[in-house]
């Protein structure tokens, strides 16, 4: 790239604790690197760009930006926008390419998952084709840890660590009622993968600690087992500590909860679940007679900024960086990913991997991470979690005692182009 | 009382972040004192006197006892089990007697919310009656802050601050994703008194934070507000953030949600209360048209030792101590209160009050802390609850970057009566 070209970024898809961790680290590097020349936002990821709903981080203060670190959701602003492949929705991707050329833009920097990547990968492939230079890379970003070809991704540390927290806490809670056999049940985010559900097994450090049974999307469940593992465990202990992920499937693969209401789909076609917490409930309050309650931390196990991994922050900062310094090598098409370097210290590096790859890849909890049962989880997974959650990020308190949190101010750009239709 | 008698303390009702640091408090107060021999936990609240299920305390690890202090949930145990009146369980009451005198126990902590303080009312005047030496002190502890004669009660300020963070981070999650109108809720406990619902006005430090409507149990709730509140909130900011009490009553007192199911109501006869959130969704759903989610932290906002304000936990040690130092005066049928001196800074020291009067009161939210529509609190109110939530409490972290919690050996004492039938 030629000259003090602009660079644009955006976040995409449901926030975590630290996507502005990952926001963070491109601007900063973007601004200091000495080859880009304004930052732009682009509010509510890709729709940001096809409205021209663009603003100039350059000018917001380095307080502020530096205050991203420690600001959980997405700052910039996100979306669940999906554009469809080349051939359907050229339009977009070509208004994507106008909007680039309008404000001097030769860099995109994507923050998301699968579905990002995919966007990434198209408009990257379009500006070749439209000999428009453009340097596109992908930042990953998901607490659902499900991206292939990297060892896991930003995000997905903290809400481990939250969500273990929470085991532990509400377990100690159960534990401290046992007059009588009870039941207690968290559900955890994770639609199609159980990463989230599997970390909470860092929390039983002993036998008797919760949780004491896990169930996960990958395996097939069935309500008889889940009624012989509470029998089972309430002998043991007289009292069950069950973690679910929010998809769990039956023998068929269907979900065994799903809200059929009409709006019981997000607009990525992508089914809402939920209630699946509550079915289990009802089963084990009809069948095994014990009193069952549930705590469902929904959108908090992924905004938990007061309570994130530092080891996570400051990868998903590191992830940033490396994305401008990759782009300053003219390198196009490319996610960053997280490397684990092999031998029993944790070190993790980062590494690159191509987009279209990483968007047609899944990532699922693998079977020798799960117990032969499919009720718990293997040392291996804890193995592969445990260096995720280490350490705690530190968020700033304000004089009334809560976490303090950054906004931009967003000084918009003037729009050059007509209105996005 | 002559010579060194033994002491023990129970825990009773729903556990707290800090029911454990007065626990601590009591225990090293009652050691240090060098007036008291034996220090009893009496297992599960007053069930472990009835069934003479006592562990002695003072065989455990000094370090044990004091990582307490540190320790979500109650450690000692909790029950929900009510003694009648006097006349009706004569023979419980007289029970406890026998147990205090077999193992020469003469102090009767008793740590807990209104139920509590009645049962350790008439154990003490059962005594009396009986001419039984016993000195009687009740320990506060709600996350409810319902109690009458304390200015708040150890517990709530934990809470506070943790729904307060819950709301603040789940808000700008909300806030993240507002490329279309979008509701979120967050259920939080308190079924008669709107306490902890109305401390997450702290979260609200602007107006666009969350949250942006708080339902209390004291304000009589109607769908038609609601659905008028969601709309004007989505005109001014195109997003809603609710908070609700799960307790919320229509206009003729009767809770808007109850399970009616066989498991609904606990041994004292409390409906057991759930699905208000779920409710409101789908009222918003279906009349507003918009996607709803909720978020229910359950347990966990009762038991986040690893976010527990610091003043609350120091308060709750204090108030353990000053019940042992008050039984050295031989002053018993008395619970500690928390006074808050009048001036500008914040200072709490603590009181007294006799057991009958609290057992008999109940503190619920005043008007003039609720606004005028009855959909959020006013300043008189984040007044009261700020100084709660200051300061972080020092949590001790494993090498495996979760909090690490303590559980007694329990060394139980030899039985000496027949059994509790």
């Amino acid at each position: 790239m030629s000259g003090k070209a602009n660079a644009i970024i955006a976040q995409s898809g449901g926030p975590t604790a630290v996507i502005n961790s990952s926001a963070c680290g491109v601007i900063q590097e973007a601004i200091n690197c000495g080859k880009i020349g304004k930052v732009f936002g682009s509010e509510n990821g890709i729709l940001g760009v096809l409205k021209e709903d663009i603003f100039d981080i350059t000018a917001e203060k380095p307080q502020t930006i530096d205050a991203l670190k420690r600001t959980p959701a997405a700052a910039i602003g996100s979306c669940r926008y999906k554009l469809k492949s080349l051939d359907k929705s050229r339009a977009d991707y070509e208004r994507i390419i106008d909007v680039f050329k309008a404000h001097d833009i030769h860099y995109f920097f994507y923050c998301g998952g699968n579905d990002s990547m995919d966007t990434a990968d198209k408009v990257n492939k379009l500006a070749a084709e439209m000999k428009y230079e453009l340097i596109c890379v992908g930042v990953p970003k998901t607490i659902d840890n499900d991206l292939a070809f990297t060892d896991h991704c930003p995000g997905y540390g903290s809400v481990a660590k939250y969500v273990a927290t929470c085991a532990m806490n509400a377990g100690r809670d159960t534990e401290a009622l046992y007059t009588t056999d009870t039941c207690s049940i968290l559900e955890v985010m994770g639609r199609n993968a159980g990463w989230i559900a599997a970390a909470t097994g860092l929390a039983r450090r002993e036998r008797q600690d919760a949780p004491h049974l896990i169930y996960l999307p990958e395996s097939p469940f069935t309500f008889e087992q889940l009624i012989r593992d509470v029998r089972e465990t309430l002998k043991e202990f007289k009292r069950v500590f069950i973690v679910c992920g929010e998809g769990l499937r039956d023998e068929k693969g269907q979900y065994i909860t799903a809200d059929s209401g009409k709006l019981g789909t997000d607009s990525f076609g992508h089914v809402q679940l939920g209630g699946i917490a509550e079915t289990l409930k009802a089963v084990i309050e009809k069948e095994v007679g014990i009193k069952t309650r549930f705590n469902k931390p929904g959108t908090n196990q992924r905004s938990a900024m007061h309570f994130a991994s530092f080891t996570d922050v400051n990868e998903a900062y590191m992830v940033g960086i490396a994305a401008v310094r990759m782009a300053m090598q003219n390198v196009s098409g490319k996610m960053i990913t997280l490397v684990r370097q092999a031998g029993a210290k944790y070190i993790c590096t980062t590494g690159t991997a191509t987009l279209s790859d990483v968007a047609n890849g899944e990532k699922k909890v693998p079977r020798e991470y799960i117990n032969k049962e499919g009720n718990g989880v293997t040392s291996a997974m804890l193995d592969y979690v445990r260096p995720l959650v280490m350490g705690e990020a530190a968020v700033t308190i304000g004089n009334d005692g809560l976490p303090v949190y950054m906004r931009f101010e967003k000084y918009f750009v003037a729009k050059k182009l007509p209105a996005y239709m």
